[in-house]
């Protein structure tokens, strides 16, 4: 069985165009062998966010910490922890930390995206 | 944008052989259409287990809450909030809970499983 644990602290920056204060993790992906999708743990600092952009690929997305919104085509709406938001392929879509407090998120990708590598897809 | 939340008093009891004290809800399943994997939503109360088996696709766990132990295959680890646990396909599996409070865990499965229909799949 493999087991990790989510840790803030293993996070890896994400710098590329777009993206502001925002950390991420691959839990289980391609390096894995995931055969089907993909688990990657994600933190965006107070007043960061993740790319705005849209791609063929949906994601599954679980928020466990912070307050924040989320763009999915022409609308927006708040995230709290507990949330589980559906973002499908195609749809342009943005995370941003509007709180205090840091965002942490759990957001799941099909295989088809190249497996889960460390690129951020949010 | 599909938007929903985890909560406990949303889930359904399992009623199955080799089942005891569990319930669970399809936060994203087969009535939204989800494309490639189905992500589910378990509460086991103290004392109880999902069933002991085995099937021919993967599960990727999140523990959200309460402690308890998983057998995968031989092995057998004990897990907490905040753990992440990949079953591989075809190991035969068990959770249960052997804490005082309730285990909650979210648990992803493919498509291949029949879309995230509310089985057990544990």
């Amino acid at each position: 069985m493999i087991r990790t644990r989510i840790d803030s602290s293993e996070t890896t920056a994400v710098e590329l165009d777009g993206v502001k204060d925002v950390a991420m993790r691959v839990l289980l992906g391609a390096a894995d062998d995931m055969p089907n999708f993909s688990m990657r743990h994600f933190v965006v600092q107070p007043g960061g966010h993740t790319p705005k952009h849209a791609h063929d690929y949906e994601h599954q997305v679980i928020v466990l910490a912070g307050d924040g919104e989320a763009d999915h085509g022409h609308e927006t709406v708040q995230f709290h922890p507990g949330d589980v938001l559906y973002v499908e392929a195609d749809q342009t879509h943005q995370f941003r930390n509007t709180g205090s407090e840091p965002v942490e998120f759990i957001c799941l990708v099909p295989r088809t995206r190249g497996g889960g590598g460390v690129v951020p897809g949010s």
